[in-house]
This record gives C-alpha cells, sequence and structure tokens, in this order.
C-alpha cells in the first residue's frame, strides 16, 4: 500500500480540495412536485424520497452536475431513464422537505436535516451498510417551497460531506495512465468496465476497489465490491479505491470522494491510499482523463459518536473538554447562482405553454379543496361528467361558467336564438361585438366564449329548435320536427347530464321524457320576477318493463319514492305559452340577480348529487336533514324554491306523479313504442297528453266532485314556476 | 257660383280622381314611439293623438308624403321644425293606436278606428268646426306593434275620405294660370301668401277661400278663412275655395281635396265649386304648377246622420231600407310597398348604430320592469349612481356584472394584481388571453371586458394597493402609501356605493372608516368555503361632532340604531392575515358557485336600500318583516348570511359597536384629527386600534373578569366572516 510510483515532489503534500457537486433540475421534476404536492402531500411537510442521477464527468469543458428529473419522485414505478448517449447513471438517494409557505421556506431549519443526513451516513459507515451499498455515501437534502399560483420554485440543496478530525491531503494528483502508465491504466480501466458492465443490480455501485498483482505479476488485475477489502489485503498486491467521479478538474477530485474517503479511514483504519476517479469520455472509462489520487487520511477515532447519541454542542459546559470529533461537522450546501450561500428560485410561469398552464391553475383551485376541506371530491369524476344545457341565455350563461368553475371539461351549449343587444349585460357568455350583424348564433357564440375562458374545454354549440307541446306543427314542417327529434335525442344520449334552462314551460317537455327514457340526470332551473326554482328531476325509468311500471311515486320499495319533475305538479298538459305576449313577457323581466344564483345553486346541486353515494336516486334531503346528510358536501334536496324579496330559500320535495304528462310510464312507455306519434299528437292534439296520462278522466272524475262544491276554488292560477 | 270661365269641352265632365297621400315615417319616430311604450305607455292600448307634416308638393316629380317624425308624438312641447328650405308644415292630426302583440296587430279591428275617425270628421263638418280648423278634415289613423327586441316596427296608416252618395266629378281641370290666366293666377296665388303670411296661429290652414271681385273689378283679390264662406257670398264676385294640395300629378288633386269637396257640398249646399290646389316651386306658390279644378259635387242630405246615432249595419234587417247615405262610407287604407292592401313593417335594428342600439335594449329589460311588476323601479337613480368596487377577483367580477344587468353606468374597479390563470373559470370577466406574459393587471382588464359587454358603460380600472393594519410600512415606504391613502380617499369621495371584496380582512379596514367619514354607502361580501356573508354597513358619521360622539349603536333617539360594519363583531383589532398562509389559504377556495351568489345578493341589496325611503338608514329588516318591507323590492336586511351546503340563508342583524376598530366615532375622529397618524400606527403598531378605541381597557377587565371564571371559553376561533 505504498505509494509505489509516486511522481509528487516531496513537501508538495497539500490539502486535498474536491469540487462540490452541482445540482440540476429539470423543469419535469417542478411539474411533478406540483403534481405530487397538490395530489399527495397536500398539507404535509413530511420528508419523502428522491432519487437524484449522476453520471462520471464526460467532459474536460464541465463537471456532471446531480439531475433531478420526473422520474426522481417516481419511486414506486419506473427505473430512471438512461442519460442520452451512456449508460445507466449513477443514483443518489435524496430527502426532500416541501414547505408549506413562503415564511416556512424561510425560516426552514436547514442544520437539522443536514444533522439528520449526516448521522445517517456516518450510521452507514460505521455499520458497514455504505460499505455494502457505497451510494449511502452520496445522500443529499433539498428542501423546497413551490409556488403553484405562480409556477414559481424556492429550493435549496447539500450535499453532506462529513468533516473528518484533521484535513485529508494529497501526496500526488496526476491523470491515471500518468500516474500506471498507459498500458496498468488501460488495465485498470479495463477491469472496472468489467465489473461494472458485470454487475447485475439495478443500479451500478458508485465506488469499487481495483487489485493490482503485488510481485507475482501473473494475475490478473480485478475490480470488486468495497465489501473485499479485507480479502484483498491478505493477498499480494495493492488494493486502489475507484469511484465514479463527476469533477471534470485535471488536480482535483468530486465531491462524493469526501465521504468515501471518510469510510477508509474509518472503517478500515487507512492513513493512506491510492483512488482512482474515474471519469469518461466517449462512453468508456477515459485513462487520461480519469486521475489517480494518492490520498494521506487522517486517523479517525472509532468512538466518534453517532450524532443522535450525543449531548449538542450548546449544553456542554466547556468546549475545550470535548473531543475535536465529537460533533460531526458536515459541509455541503450548494451555492446559488451568484455564488452565494442561499438558496435558488425558478420561475417556470414565463417558460410553460399557456394552455397547459392554465390548465393546471384550474384545477389548482379544486384540488386545493381536497387537502383541507373536502378530501373526498373527486375532481376526476367532475371533469368526465358530460353537461348538455338546453338553454343559452341568463341562466344557461350562468350554469356554463359555473360549471367551469366547478372544472367540469365537457359542456355542450343548445339554443335557437342569435345575440341580441339587451343580452351581455345579463348574459355571461356574449359581448356587444356577438350582436351586430343580426346577432351570432348564442349556442355557437356560448360555446367560442367558454374555449376563450379556458382552453382546456370541450365545449360545443348547437343551433337547434325543441319541439314542444301544444305549437302545432303542420304535416309539411313534421320532417323537420322529427330531425330535430333525433338530434335533441342524440345530445341527451351523448351526456350524462341535462339542464333544462329554457324560456318557456313547454319547451322543457320534451326533454324531461327523453331524461327519463334515458336515465340522465335532469337539472331543472326557472325564474320569476324575484323568485327561483332550481331542482332535479326523480331518476329515470330503467327499460325494464317492471320498473316502467313502477316508476311511480308510490312504488319503489326498496329505496325512496322516485322524486317528481318539473310537470309533475301540472294537472294539465304544456300548451302554447308564447302567442300573444306582451312585450314584458317576451323578455325575461328577472330581476338581475336572479340567474346567477339559481344558476349557480343549479351546479352546486349536481356536484353534491354527484358525490352521493345514490347519485339520482338520492332521497330528498329537507332543511331538517342537516345533521348528517349523505353526500360529503351538503344537503341534496328536490326542489330549492328561493326568493330575492324575502331572501329566503325553502327546500321542497314531491314525488313522481302517476299521471304526469311528461316523466310518467305511460308517456315513456309511449316514447319506446312510437316516438313520432307521441311527439307529432302532443304538438297537434292539445288534450291528447292529458288523454294518454289519464288526467282527462281524472278531471271528468274531480269536476264531478267539484260540482258538489260549488266554485270556491276557482282562482288556482299558478305561477310557471 | 257659376262655372263662368269654363274651358271644359261639353261632355268632358268625368270622374274626379284624388292621389291618396302617401306615409313617410322617420326613424326618429319609431325611436321616439319605443321609447313611449316603454316609459308611458307600458302594457296600455289606449290610442293616442299624433301630429303628422305634409307639405304643398314642392316637385312634379313626386307627391308630398305625410311625414312623421320624432316631435309627431311630442305633443306638449316642441312646436315641429320647418321641414329644410320650406315654410312652416301643414299638420294633420292623427290616432296612434299602439299594441302589445304581433297577434293583437294581426286581427286589430281597423274598421273600428276608421269608423270612429270619419265620424268625427263628419260630426266637425256638420258642427262647423272644420269650417274654423280645416285641419280637422285630414285626420289620419295608425295602428302599430313595436317589437322592441328586434326594433322591427309593424304599421298600418289610414287616410279616411268619406264617401259622398255620388261621385265627385270635375268639370274643367288645369293649370291655375291656364284657367286663370297669368295675371289673375298671379294675383291669386299672391293674395294667399299674403294670407298665409299674416297667420298668426302655430300652423297655417290647410284651406281658405280666394275672393275675385266680380263686374267691378276695382276690389282687391283677397284671401280669408272658410268660415267668411257666406258673407263672401253676399259680395259681387266668384268664391274660390284653396288648399294646400300634396299631389304632384297635372290632372288630379290629391286626397286632403276630398273631405274638403264634402264639406262645400254638405256644409255650404254647393253643387259646383272651383278650387285652386296650391302647390309650390321654390318655396312659393306656382301658379303653373298649382291646379284649378271646376268640380261638381252631388247632393249631400243634411240628414246624414252622425255614425255614433246610426244602428250598426248588420242590425238592420232590410239594407234596401236604408237611406243611401245613411252609413258613411269611408276609403283611405293605405296601400304597402308591394301596392296591395296591407300594413307594412320597418326592421330598424340592422341600419341603427350599434351602440345606441345596446343602449336602449340594456335598458328595455328594465324597463319592461316598471309595466306590471315594479312601477316604483328608479332605473335613472341607479344609472346615476357610481360604484366603486374594491377587488376584482371572483366578487369583483361578479358584482359588476349583476351591476351591469341593473342598468348601473359608472363602475369603477380597483385591484392590486394581475390575471393569473387560475381566474378565467372563476373570475367571469377575464379571459384566457388576459392570463398571457405575466397576466393583465386585473382592474384595467375588468374596466376593458365592463365596456366590451355594454359600450354605454362609463368603466374604469385603476391598479391601487390599500394599505392595510397590521402591514408593516417603513419610513421609505410611507411616502407611497400615503399617496395611496390619498388616492383612496378620492375615489370613495368620487362614488356613492363602495363595494368591499377583498381577499383578506384587514384590507377592508381603511375603506370602512373612509365609508363611515364620507358617508358613503358600504357593502360587504366575504366568501367561506361553502358560506357567504353579504352585508351593509350601518350610515356614515356626519361631520357634526354631535353625530360623530352619538354615532353609535345605542345613541341615536329618532331613528333605528346605527347598524354595525364588517369590523364591529371584533374585539381585536385587524392583522396581517397574509403571513405563513398555505397554498390553499393564498388562493380563493370556495366552491365556485358561491362568489355569483354572493355578488348577485350584494348588488340586489344596494338596489333594494337605494329604492327604501330611509335609504343606509333603513332600518334592519328581518326575516319576519315580511309583512310589509318599506323598500318595493323586498326586504333590507343588515347581513345575509347563507351556505351552499345547508342551503339556508339567515338575516342577522347588529348595532354599531362602540368600541370598532373601523366605523367608532374615535376612529372617525382620529382620521379627521390627522389621518397619516392614523394609518400610519395602525399599519405599525399591533396595539394601536385598541388603545384608540378603548378595546384595550376592556380587554383588561374581560380577562380580570374571566379569572374568576376559569378558562371553558377558551376556543372561541372563529371563521373570517
Amino acid at each position: 500500500m505504498a505509494s509505489t510510483t509516486s511522481t509528487t515532489a516531496p513537501g508538495a503534500e497539500g490539502v486535498l480540495q474536491f469540487q462540490p457537486l452541482q445540482s440540476t433540475v429539470d423543469s419535469t421534476f417542478w411539474m411533478e412536485l406540483a403534481n405530487n404536492k397538490l395530489e399527495k402531500y397536500r398539507l404535509s411537510e413530511e420528508p419523502c424520497t428522491l432519487q437524484g442521477y449522476y453520471t462520471p464527468a464526460r467532459s474536460s469543458a464541465v463537471s456532471a452536475p446531480l439531475q433531478l428529473t420526473s422520474t426522481s419522485l417516481a419511486l414506486d414505478g419506473d427505473a430512471p431513464s438512461a442519460a442520452p448517449g451512456g449508460p445507466q447513471p449513477y443514483i443518489a438517494w435524496g430527502s426532500l422537505y416541501n414547505v408549506n409557505t413562503l415564511d416556512r421556506f424561510k425560516s426552514f431549519d436547514r442544520e437539522r436535516i443536514m444533522a439528520k443526513a449526516s448521522e445517517e451516513i456516518w450510521c452507514d459507515i460505521r455499520s458497514g451498510a455504505a460499505c455494502a451499498n457505497p451510494a449511502l455515501l452520496n445522500r443529499f437534502v433539498v428542501y423546497t417551497f413551490a409556488d403553484l399560483k405562480r409556477y414559481s420554485f424556492y429550493y435549496w440543496f447539500a450535499f453532506p460531506a462529513l468533516v473528518p478530525p484533521a484535513p485529508m491531503r494529497a501526496a500526488q494528483i496526476g491523470s491515471l495512465d500518468a500516474a500506471l502508465g498507459a498500458d496498468l491504466a488501460a488495465a485498470v480501466v479495463q477491469a472496472s468496465e468489467s465489473w461494472r458492465g458485470a454487475c447485475t443490480d439495478a443500479t451500478p455501485a458508485p465506488a469499487w476497489l481495483v487489485w493490482l498483482p503485488g510481485t507475482n505479476r501473473s494475475s490478473e488485475i480485478t475490480a470488486s465490491p468495497l465489501t473485499d477489502w479485507a480479502a484483498l489485503q491478505e493477498r499480494d498486491g495493492e488494493v486502489i479505491l475507484a469511484f465514479c467521479d463527476p469533477c471534470n478538474l485535471p488536480s482535483n477530485p468530486g465531491w462524493p470522494l469526501r465521504n468515501l474517503l471518510l469510510l477508509a479511514a474509518a472503517q478500515w483504519g487507512s492513513r493512506a491510499v491510492r483512488v482512482v476517479c474515474a471519469r469518461e469520455k466517449a462512453g468508456r472509462l477515459d485513462p487520461t482523463f480519469s486521475l489517480m489520487v494518492d490520498a494521506v487520511l487522517p486517523e479517525v477515532p472509532a468512538a466518534w459518536p453517532a450524532a443522535a447519541d450525543h449531548p449538542p454542542s450548546q449544553e456542554v459546559e466547556d468546549p475545550a473538554a470535548v473531543p475535536a470529533m465529537a460533533v460531526p461537522k458536515t459541509l455541503g450546501w450548494e451555492v446559488n447562482a451568484r455564488g452565494r450561500m442561499g438558496p435558488r428560485c425558478v420561475d417556470l410561469g414565463p417558460t410553460m405553454d399557456p394552455t397547459q398552464l392554465a390548465t393546471q391553475a384550474v384545477d389548482l383551485n379544486l384540488k386545493l379543496m381536497r387537502w383541507r376541506v373536502l378530501p373526498e371530491l373527486n375532481t376526476e369524476m367532475l371533469a368526465a361528467t358530460k353537461c348538455l344545457l338546453l338553454g343559452s341565455g341568463t341562466l344557461g350563461c350562468a350554469v356554463a361558467r359555473t360549471l367551469q368553475g366547478w372544472g367540469f371539461r365537457h359542456i355542450t351549449m343548445v339554443d335557437n336564438g342569435k345575440v341580441s343587444y339587451s343580452n351581455p349585460v345579463r348574459q355571461s357568455l356574449f359581448e356587444f361585438e356577438d350582436c351586430k350583424n343580426g346577432g351570432r348564433p348564442k349556442a355557437e357564440a356560448a360555446a367560442e366564449r367558454l374555449k376563450a375562458i379556458f382552453p382546456g374545454v370541450k365545449a360545443a354549440g348547437e343551433q337547434l329548435h325543441i319541439p314542444m307541446p301544444g305549437h302545432n306543427v303542420s304535416p309539411q314542417e313534421e320532417g323537420a320536427v322529427m330531425r330535430d327529434v333525433a338530434r335533441l335525442e342524440e345530445l341527451v344520449l351523448e351526456h350524462d347530464a341535462v339542464f333544462m334552462l329554457m324560456d318557456t314551460r313547454e319547451s322543457r317537455w320534451l326533454p324531461t321524457v327523453l331524461c327519463a327514457h334515458h336515465e340522465k340526470i335532469g337539472i331543472n332551473c326557472a325564474l320569476g320576477f324575484d323568485g327561483y326554482v332550481v331542482m332535479r328531476h326523480g331518476h329515470g325509468l330503467s327499460k325494464s318493463t317492471d320498473d316502467v311500471a313502477e316508476g311511480v311515486g308510490e312504488a319503489s320499495c326498496s329505496s325512496a319514492p322516485r322524486l317528481g319533475c318539473y310537470f309533475c305538479n301540472d294537472v294539465v298538459a304544456p300548451i302554447d305559452s308564447t302567442r300573444d305576449r306582451t312585450l314584458d313577457q317576451q323578455c325575461t323581466v328577472t330581476r338581475p340577480g336572479l340567474a346567477p344564483i339559481a344558476g349557480a345553486l343549479a351546479v352546486e346541486l349536481l356536484v353534491t348529487l354527484l358525490h352521493h353515494p345514490q347519485g339520482d336516486k338520492a332521497a330528498a334531503d329537507t332543511a331538517s336533514s342537516e345533521a348528517s346528510p349523505e353526500s360529503p358536501l351538503g344537503l341534496v334536496p328536490h326542489q330549492i324554491r328561493g326568493s330575492i324579496a324575502h331572501l329566503n330559500q325553502l327546500l321542497i320535495h314531491g314525488p313522481a306523479f302517476k299521471q304526469c304528462t311528461a316523466c310518467s310510464p305511460q308517456v315513456v312507455q309511449e316514447w319506446r313504442t312510437d316516438s313520432q306519434r307521441l311527439v307529432m299528437r302532443a304538438c297537434n292534439e292539445p288534450k291528447y297528453l292529458e288523454d294518454l296520462t289519464g288526467l282527462t278522466a281524472m278531471h271528468t272524475e274531480v269536476d264531478s266532485a267539484m260540482e258538489a262544491w260549488g266554485d270556491e276554488d276557482e282562482n288556482s292560477d299558478e305561477d310557471d314556476f
């Protein structure tokens, strides 16, 4: 183990200086961290394990950095991908401390995490674990703060190096081939590469031994793991330490050698050791670029205590009385871009694809809800739920905007009208420009605006007339009307929830029938002058005949009674309400605050319903259900009726009506039998739906009964909501 | 009265044919009608009086039309303006029947209005009123339907002409100078113009008499009113009838002559009369263009009954038994553009200035409210009320949009931030484009969007930082902070209502102080995760010292106790709540439906308050005030607290707190004494506001009291709303 081929002049022995590792963090790492923060860590500040990647230096111009990429956090999954053009990188294990606020970052106790890492390294040295797995010597720590509102990331790395009791010195430093001669150097390199090639571990060990035969040179040069140290000492020859050296400098080794030499001094008792700093050129270890260092090591007392066992220094009354090595001093905080001790910050906002940024930002608020207040929130489910909005006026716009706020990603707007000049101040998806030249089609303009608000939404707009009972259809029009019916049915089928947001009562009839038939969630919303009703329709009628027969309020046995639809309170069929309307009846004469309130409540009702274990079969919550609603989001009422004049909200519920002209089994059955006949007769024959559902018979009975009672109850006019 | 200068060949006597009048309706008339419909008529279909304007024919190429302009409806105001280049026009009086629906228009009983007009004309002839005021002969009727959603106007004019028992015939028709010779014709013209020039009536009579001296030609030709007919008969000479003739044809008189000749036949018993059809060239009556007609009139029985006295024809059993003149048959419905009998329609939408169209359309919905449901609505007052919105985030956007819906026209947005990618889906005035390149300043982007929605709004955006108690201000920053304070005070002064819509509690402190000091309406709005509070601050403290001293809950004697502000429930001064916030605390983690609901309620609260007779001094309504709220718009509570999870709304009220750190007299007085000292100490000295208001003293007392009670009440953490 003597320095046999020393070329150093006597007295040239200097303090060995190591080039610090440098971190390089890929933006994909930050994206992954942001994602984990939102999805997994949330408010937790518990450290988590990282993989950093590094290679030997591959260019005399630059050192190899320690790199973090998107896979650095994915520890239960993929192996790290090889660096381009090179073999499998070496892994350094790190601990990530991600804190919640910038203030926490600024006041972070970095000495604590450094002490923890150095303690672990020291334990691994003393226990022999680091011999078996030298990667343990390259532990690093990083603490971070991810400002996800701005996509700025604050961070500070440390590569802990335990400081020995006295400096390590170099008796000699030079290139490997200068130190050993070209042949021997080539043989050392060859042996190292063979050993590494034969290594079956997922990741190669970053340090190893090379044995040079002694006087009997017949033996071959071999490479072997650090654990062979003791055995190799028995053999005639020289044992050289080798490690993967990320440093590019011609007269300094890289940072990883520090802890490795400490291991040699502490574990093996070495006072002098020859080291190969293995570096690469063109994908192979290179004897000219690699260094040979003859290191002179201080004595490291075996009694150096693990930090945990040692009393903290401030409690020691007389520092001079404590042995010099008692506290394992540690170095390694990385300097920042200005070369000073301090954290770094990377601002990814400006470099990200804006659409991508928007998508992540939009999800942010929703995911944040899961951290504290609403862990049950299923944002993926909302994003996948397809919503059909029938009507793109005041209510349609309000509903679409709230859906976007909740992260719904599939929104289809339907309307038959064009944007008029009075619309934009109340219909929040339109602007003045949309009104010019006769006005753009509303559905199309609304869908386009949804995309302008958030490019990640799948929004479509469709101009469609919805056939209405009581609105006569001539034989010539029948073909066109039935095409509209077919298209509406397609649309209902393609979506999960159907919002009825039109300005007439009767236009809600066909969608109500279709929702009942196709078992889609129906949400209905209607405005008066200063009051609103927001309701969900009862669940649809499944296609098994039994269900149809039983699909009325009273029938279900196991679950709650099926709830009513918008028409279930009516005892007459819907008629044409648009004929002969005066101007104030044609325009939406409602207090302007009504539509945003009702639209928002309609969406909140859907979101709450979607989180209810029974979905649209959930029983109607009432104000007295407050104690423990089954949905994590709160009450799932049947109907919410409110007034801005009285500033109240009532929760009302009612079962499905046996003779309902829209959702009753008779109507749905007739749709299934002959949809064209149903629609045409409903449009053209005022009494048809009442006959079909048995309302006519009921009226006759009631009339007979009333005759006995006189006409006291004549004034039963009801508002349209 | 014999036809002395007849040049007609015998037997050439033909039926006299009259050119119908044509209507021309200025678009300003339709605008005025639209305005009247909204402001005055509303749902009324009562007829109203119109002025139509016409002139003599002024070109041989075209007839002069009957014109309606914006002044046609303004009967209590301006005299009609003269047609360009001509003298005062003649007036025809009309009746306007504006109906409420297109169906009513289509089925309008036009025979009825025609019969009514002809009856009036006949009465005026028989009574002599038409002699005194010949304009009464030119009565017309028009019935209209104004489709104000589309700016389409449907209309049909009639110029009633009573049909005599037998046709009127022309013994002779020719130009005036051909009939009389140039000199005499010139003299007739001269006399007519002199008479007209001397006429002191507001509008000239459209018919007059010209007296030609008989055998003794020494007398001068004179013109005089129709009432001179009998007197002129006594004199030697010839009496000629003259009228303003809008017709341009060389051998036909215009429509106004029909009723005039009927008057001559019925009132004066004339069987033949010479008529000057007075027409103009170059601004003067022209003898070549004007016609002379020798008319032969049928006998008109004096017994021709007024229509009102006559039984309707259908009740007559044998029509042949009724005298021919019994039913005054009337002609005069105008043909439409296609030359058919039928109404006309003008669509002004495409030709109007879009900004003007938008302004009228936006007002439409509001004005419609006054027709039926809310006659007390004062839209002008709302348009004039200036609103300052502090905060342009989720709440700021929601409030601004609802303000626009209510017709507020002055909206100033204030914010200190920039639009970030997560904003547009929840902040309804922003789009994706606003987020790029670091984001546009929010206030500016919001104001611009308000104008894009409705160009008629006066919207401004201002980037301003609002100094906050507990947020330290260094001596170097003091100048800038005080400039912000001064600017905020200016803004508060310039507005009538101040909305506090920020995302921190303490940023509402200074605006609360300023509202109390300047007696501005303060509306406060704050969101939790699924709950909201919307409140109005108590009225401000007037600058008289008394008021300041008494401006607390208990003190007022005459009116209700002054209500509290946002800080009146606090027993500690506001502190910096932004330090060390985690990501979910920095972002608005609220259910997306919350902001539209709370924003809408905040605006509705302001609108209701503004309509309350006591304004911001109105006592707080509670749910039990429901019976008869003093505001026509409903309850004016102090605070509305609601939850989307529980779907309830509570009306809460509380008086101003004597020791309030924001609205109490001590604080307002200190502002008035030294605003800089107040702000700087509030920012830099945590206990200052508590000392100032006496809270510190109160705490000391309470602490002493608590010691006796133990610490049972420790967990008094309260949510931030």
